[in-house]
C-alpha cells in the first residue's frame, strides 16, 4: 500500500444540520408551497429536533414569488423557543430586512467563480465583499445582533468557468472575514465536489477561520454529498445544510438532486453516533408529508425507501439547544 | 471544536474497482439477461478498462437460473489479456469447478451475523471456515493457481440478527486466513455501515490481514456506499466492488438501491486523482447499453444523469495492468 497510511482519528460529538429546504429547495422547483404549509414544516421540524432553519430569502418577490412569504414565515419561526431562524439575503436591500426583522442570522452568498458571479449576482465577487462591508455598517448601526455568515458558493468549480482555484476561494473568504462577516460557509454550489478536495480545502478554512468557519453546504448532483460530509467531519466540522427529500436541484442537471437530503444525512450522523438533536422517525414522518405536498416534482434520499436499520438506536428526544456554541 | 483533531492525509495513487454486476446485480433481479448480453457487457467493460470482473457464481442452475451460463463468461473472460475473472462459489462442489475452469479467483462467502448464515448458507460461519479449509486443500491437491478469497458479509450487521460485532467479524477473518484463504475481504451485505464503523473495522482489519486484505464490498441501500468507501480509502483499502448503474439491491428493502454504482464510484475515485484505469464517457456509453437491456428493473446511480463536471480532466487511455500488486 504506497502512498497511504491510517491514522487515529476521533469524530466529533455532535453535529447540526441546517435544513434549507424551505430556501434553496423550494426557490429551485416550479410548485409554489402556500404559507400555511411552510408553517407546517417549519413545526414539525422543530418538533422532531431541528434547531437551524433558514426560512426564505429576502429577494424581490417578482424574482422568487415562491419565497414571497419570507417575513412571515420568520417571524413564526422566532415565536419557537431555541430556534435559529436564518434568511438569505442578496444584498444590502435584503439584509435591511433582515436586521428590521431581527433574524438570527443572514447568509449573504458570495460566488468565488467570477463567471457565476457575474452570471448570477451581476457584481465581481469583491463587489460583493465591498456589500458585506455595507452590510456589516448598517448591522451595527442598528445595534442589531443579527450575525452575517458569508457564503463562499462555487468553492469547488463552476459550471461557467470550470476550476476554481482554492487560492482565490481563501482569498475570498478571508476578506468576507475583514469586511465584518461574523461567519463563513463554503458551499459546492454545482455539486462538482469530491472528498479529498473537501478535506484539504475545509482544513485550510479551517485553519484561517477557526470557529468562524460556519457551515458546509454540498449539492448530491453526482451522489457525493455524503462522502463530502464526512470529509470535513473528519477535519473538525460540525454543521451542514441539507434539504428535506433532497430537494432543489440544479438548473444546469435537469433532474439530478439538489442538496443532501436532510433525513440521510442526519441519519449518516446519528449512526455514526454523532448528537445530532434530530428523531429519525419524526424527520421521516416529516418528509412523506412534504413529498405528499409536492406532487410531480423530483425528490430524493434513501433511507426513507429502506427505513432504519435493526441496529439503529433512536435518539430518546430531541435535545434542547442551550448554547451558541458549534 | 472538542474532540476532533486535522490530520494530514494521503490517499492512495490509485484504485481498483472491480464490477460484481454481473453476479450480485443479476443475482437480485428478475431479468434473465441472454448470455450474449453479458459478453458485450464484459467487452465494453474491459475495453472502458476494468480489469477485474466477478462474472457469476458456481450455484446449481436451479437455484440461480439467472447465472447458469457462468462457466461459459469464464471462458470468454480468460481470453481477455490481463483481465482477472472471478466468481463467486459457496461450497466445495463450487470450487472444484473454479478450479477446474482455472478462474483466477473464487469467493467463498461467509456470514458473520450467525443467523444470516444459517438462513442463506445453512451453515453456521465456523462451518464455512472449514469448508475453505477443504477448497484450499483441493486447490492445493489440483496444483491450481485460483487465488480464495474469503468474503466476510454482514460485517456491519444483519437484517436478521442486529448487531455483529467486530470482534467477532475480526475472528472470522482471521480464522479464514488460517484456514488458507489467500485473501479475504469485507461486505456490507444490507446496507448498514456508516463511515465511522468503516474507518475503525477496516483499520483493524488491515492491521492483522495487511495485504491480504482484498476489497471492501457496500451496498448503497441508505445513501451511504460512497462515504463508506472514502472512509475505507483513508486507512488504505484500495479496491471496492461495484455492480453498473447500481443494479442488485436487497430483497429486504425493496426498490432500495444494490452495491455501490460503478461509474458513481469510478467517478469519485478518478475526481480525486486516483488512478483507476477507467474510461468514464466510455463507462457512460456501457451503463446507457445496460439500463436499455434491463427495461422495467430499477437502476441507480447519479452521474449518469449529471454528466461530467467541466473540471473533469479524462485520463488519456486505460491503464494496462501489468502486475497484481494492489
Amino acid at each position: 500500500m504506497p502512498h497511504t497510511f491510517s491514522h487515529p482519528r476521533t469524530l466529533p460529538s455532535h453535529a447540526i444540520v441546517r435544513e434549507v429546504g424551505l430556501r434553496d429547495g423550494l426557490q429551485s422547483i416550479a410548485t409554489v408551497m402556500p404559507t400555511a404549509q411552510k408553517i407546517e414544516w417549519i413545526t414539525h421540524a422543530y418538533a422532531a429536533g431541528q434547531r437551524e432553519i433558514e426560512v426564505g430569502s429576502f429577494v424581490p418577490a417578482r424574482l422568487l414569488p415562491q419565497l414571497a412569504d419570507t417575513a412571515e414565515l420568520l417571524a413564526f419561526a422566532q415565536k419557537l423557543p431555541g430556534l435559529r431562524a436564518s434568511v438569505l439575503v442578496p444584498n444590502l436591500k435584503g439584509a435591511e430586512r433582515a436586521i428590521e426583522l431581527g433574524a438570527d442570522l443572514m447568509i449573504v452568498p458570495l460566488s468565488a467563480s467570477h463567471a457565476h458571479s457575474l452570471a448570477n449576482l451581476r457584481k465581481t465577487p469583491d463587489e460583493v465583499v465591498a456589500e458585506v462591508a455595507r452590510i456589516r455598517a448598517a448591522r451595527d448601526a442598528a445595534g442589531s445582533k443579527t450575525l452575517i455568515e458569508g457564503g463562499v458558493g462555487t468553492a469547488f468549480g463552476c459550471t461557467l468557468q470550470g476550476e476554481v482555484k482554492p487560492a482565490e476561494v481563501l482569498r475570498l473568504m478571508q476578506a468576507l472575514l475583514d469586511a465584518g462577516a461574523d461567519r463563513v460557509s463554503m458551499a459546492d454550489t454545482v455539486g462538482y465536489a469530491n472528498p479529498g478536495q473537501v478535506h484539504d480545502l475545509f482544513a485550510q478554512a479551517l485553519h484561517i477561520a477557526g470557529e468562524r468557519f460556519w457551515c458546509g453546504h454540498f449539492h448530491d448532483t453526482r451522489g457525493l454529498a455524503l462522502a463530502n460530509v464526512y470529509a470535513a467531519l473528519t477535519v473538525g466540522v460540525t454543521r451542514f445544510d441539507a434539504s428535506l427529500a433532497g430537494i432543489g436541484g440544479c438548473p444546469h442537471a435537469p433532474g439530478a438532486s439538489g442538496n443532501a437530503a436532510t433525513e440521510d444525512l442526519a441519519f449518516m450522523l446519528s449512526s455514526m453516533g454523532l448528537d445530532t438533536g434530530i428523531d429519525l422517525p419524526q424527520l421521516l414522518a416529516l418528509r412523506a408529508q412534504v413529498v405528499g405536498w409536492l406532487e410531480g416534482e423530483a425528490t430524493h434520499g434513501a433511507l426513507w425507501r429502506a427505513g432504519l436499520p435493526k441496529t439503529f438506536t433512536p435518539q430518546p428526544h430531541p435535545a434542547i439547544f442551550t448554547a451558541h456554541s458549534r
